[in-house]
């Protein structure tokens, strides 16, 4: 698997939060992702790993709630992201290995991105769980087609468990409420975490993109992953 | 509720860890409690907010952990935990309030002691969530029986679901034998955790033990308290 964090050389290359407008929110762009798309172990170990990094950002957030209301809310979206760690862990030994074997490749890359992506506060961490596993989620379903009919079944029906998304929006809207300054720092945050998590679903790839055909190909995908991004920047009132 | 830890003025009372050798471990002490166990709204405040202190602390363990075996028995851990805060919430719920109602009043106490015996790193945070969450368990176990019999019996049935006793004992177990070096210092933690411990269960008491009979009564709980604790600690091959 090809580390997009380190493509070219050692220093990492900084990546502009993608600023296109989608031509049509409406129209969901088909696209078919299946040779490029990553095998099961590939998928499983990645896809786990990420949801277990999602559970450890929210499980802080709950520690570090200002209310027993947020607590509440935030322990019930931890709870989401750790039920859907143990759904994909479950397919893990279903398919035979641990789930450490699996993910073990990937930890370096994820672990970086979750330094790169850790708020400097309560309200930047929530924004980085909202932010990050919305896009990621959106882009793991995509991915989960192009395994064998099955498993592609049961990885969606993993992904359709309850969303945490409303949960959390909640809370940063709460909290735009009561201080609006804190929106143009939030918004500046939201774009600054898209690039990196843009790199992360990239790197799921099986393959890199070899080719300007490749990259056509895949970009309508990401053109769609952006769309939805800026729908839930827009809920939050937050410009993209 | 008279809060224990700043019973006397406020300076905090330095409480020596126990360490009364029980004079049977064999045999279950029976000790009506009834009187002094505290109502359900008092109950199910403390139980769920205990708990999700737990949780907090089992999910900042698996977000240190050093290997991804190690991430995989603690998040499952946290996740028993986060259910059995769930379900108590939920009871909280069917009472007719919101979890943050009945949880209130205690916050300031557990924030304190959670602050108190917060670990210096993952290892002693590892001991904190098994020797805290094993003595306190323990004791609501033995609370709820004094509540009415419907709620008792599901109570009863909350503190059933799987324990995470063993998995977070097993990287306490396997860190020792790493390095037999910490094993001193986690006993060392381990003792100093049992009084503050102890603190938390006693304030959970709806009345403080007011005459020397009272405290009779209730002393043999205590006893049986830190016997259970003492082979919690011998299990990790630890000196209580």
């Amino acid at each position: 698997v090809v580390n997009w964090f380190w493509r070219k050389g050692t220093k990492r290359k900084r990546v502009e939060a993608p600023r296109l407008r989608p031509r049509s929110e409406d129209v969901a762009t088909k696209v078919d992702l299946a040779d490029l798309a990553p095998h099961r172990e590939q998928f499983l170990g990645q896809a786990a790993y990420i949801q277990l990094v999602i559970f450890e950002g929210l499980s802080a957030t709950v520690a570090g709630a200002p209310t027993l209301e947020a607590k509440e809310s935030l322990s019930t979206a931890a709870g989401v992201s750790l039920a859907k760690y143990q759904a994909l862990a479950a397919e893990i030994r279903r398919a035979g290995a641990e789930p450490g074997d699996f993910m073990a490749p990937y930890t370096s890359s994820i672990d970086f991105f979750q330094r790169v992506t850790t708020g400097a506060d309560w309200h930047e961490s929530l924004v980085t769980s909202h932010i990050t596993s919305g896009i990621l989620d959106d882009f793991f379903v995509k991915l989960a087609s192009g395994l064998h009919d099955d498993l592609a079944k049961r990885v969606a029906a993993i992904y359709a468990i309850d969303s945490h998304e409303d949960l959390v929006a909640q809370q940063i809207r709460e909290a735009i409420d009561a201080d609006p300054k804190v929106a143009a720092r939030l918004a500046l945050w939201g774009r600054r975490l898209v690039g990196d998590t843009i790199l992360v679903a990239r790197s799921a790839l099986a393959a890199a993109p070899s080719s300007a055909n490749d990259e056509a190909r895949i970009e309508p995908v990401f053109t769609e992953l952006i769309a939805s991004h800026t729908r839930r920047m827009d809920a939050l009132g937050l410009t993209a």
